[in-house]
């Protein structure tokens, strides 16, 4: 994997989104012969040594398609599951993502986020109704009341504070042990992504923002997150930490975090994988960025 | 108003979210004489001369209530509306959001998406049934099946095309006589912010993204966007225009940019105002940005 490419981008495939209200070519891909279904179990990707499993579209049976886009020319949908379970994370699941290129986990985040949105959003927000997926699978309709409802696309900061040479990196109680990761957490109703940098490290670590420099971004498809990755000069290195969000936090230099990407014996901790962004970040910040 | 800050940010808002699930302290400040309530009607802002408009809680009456955060150490709150109504958008609500210090209506804005996420979200979208406002007013719960639900900050790409010194702007059917502006589109699920405008670019002009940089970003409280302001070099300055989402485009130069945002006699295109994120990309690129 390309380390200054964010993890979960670069798929191949073309939403032709302009097709999702033409029934009449939906039509024609749907009666393709070539025409190629994501193959899942659940959320998770059926995956081989080859990368991402398509099948034929028979294969979905009674089961309501989206239409993914294309790839080679070739029509790929994707079965809605309104029995998806989002919580049901397995550790086979992050071995796999770990295992897929980069490109291949990318056309699989777009339909785990699209088939787990389906599954949570059945019903209209506004009237209770059952609502119908419309859009060839990208928004779903209440016939009650005719509001029409689009997947949701939850934008999070996720920053490092930099003061002298140093990023303060923090750890979740949930996370695996000695991992240490960039701050993180959803940009709010009313706030630009620079305002919830700033407010995010100050609720979780107490530190002041003077600036905040965009990085990167990614799709997070847990379950359907934007990740945007920044650097925020700080004020000072006195941290007081939030412990319901973070049970430690520390400054590493340069070669603390070196070390951990090296997956060095004796690093000083151990950084995320390489397809969350903030493994990225760690390599863009290194690299002067 | 600075315009190198974009509209919408620099509310003095504290939002102090760790108190949103802390009862005891929500009701001290529902309590407190001093804590203020900001006057709306429906989801307008009753703005005068001094800016926004604040009255006692009282005025309420049985309303449920949202806790908007400090200003000057005094609670904010406001009051929800099962009827507000987010598609009346009057004229006079646009020459008063021009008038609004942008500080003024960062809260404003921050209020208006909150009030309106909730008129537009009183049911679960899971089973259908009703749900009730819990943490102060910054979520939904449904008492059936226990699933709890977050407003939505709905992630826009907003993107000049750049080839060779100037700049693509396109208009909307919708917009006044002669307005031009940034291209824009919303980030779907599984992709990132880099692909988005790629995409958008392609999709609605023709062009190909050779790189993408980010500029700045704001919130958008119609109903709740985060735009995200970019510049992407493009391949060729070729048109092909998507005359569905466009009803023209054109590439505008260093000279044709100042002349729109002075609102100069003669100018070749009209500006959006200083209030969208749009207007501060112009600014930020001309800055050389």
């Amino acid at each position: 994997m390309n380390k200054a490419i964010p993890g979960f981008t670069g798929s191949p495939l073309q939403r032709i989104d302009h097709e999702r209200d033409n029934p009449a070519n939906i039509a024609s891909m749907r009666a393709d012969p070539a025409a190629l279904l994501l193959r899942l179990d659940g959320l998770d990707p059926v995956a081989g040594e080859e990368g991402l499993n398509w099948g034929s579209l028979a294969e979905a049976g009674e089961a309501e398609l989206a239409l993914l886009g294309l790839i080679e020319g070739v029509p790929r949908f994707v079965a809605l599951n309104a029995h998806a379970d989002a919580n049901a994370r397995s550790p086979a699941l992050f071995r796999m993502l770990g295992d897929l290129p980069s490109s291949e986990a990318a056309t699989y985040a777009v339909a785990r986020s699209l088939v787990d949105w389906h599954a949570r959003h059945g019903h209209c927000p506004r009237c209770g109704k059952a609502t119908e997926p419309i859009r060839a699978g990208w928004a779903r309709r209440c016939a009650a009341d005719g509001s029409e409802h689009f997947p949701r696309t939850d934008p999070v900061v996720i920053m490092l504070a930099e003061h002298r040479g140093r990023v303060l990196v923090g750890r979740q109680p949930r996370f695996p042990p000695n991992r240490y990761s960039a701050l993180a957490g959803f940009v709010e109703v009313g706030e630009s992504i620079e305002e919830a940098v700033a407010r995010e490290l100050f609720e979780e670590a107490g530190v002041r923002a003077t600036s905040v420099r965009y990085i990167a971004s990614q799709p997070w498809p847990f379950p359907s997150s934007l990740m945007i990755a920044c650097v925020a000069p700080v004020e000072s290195d006195a941290i007081t930490l939030d412990t319901k969000e973070l049970e430690d936090a520390m400054w590493v230099g340069r070669e603390d975090v070196v070390q951990a990407l090296a997956e060095a014996e004796g690093a000083r901790f151990l950084a995320p994988p390489a397809y969350a962004i903030a493994n990225t970040l760690f390599h863009r910040w290194l690299a002067g960025d």
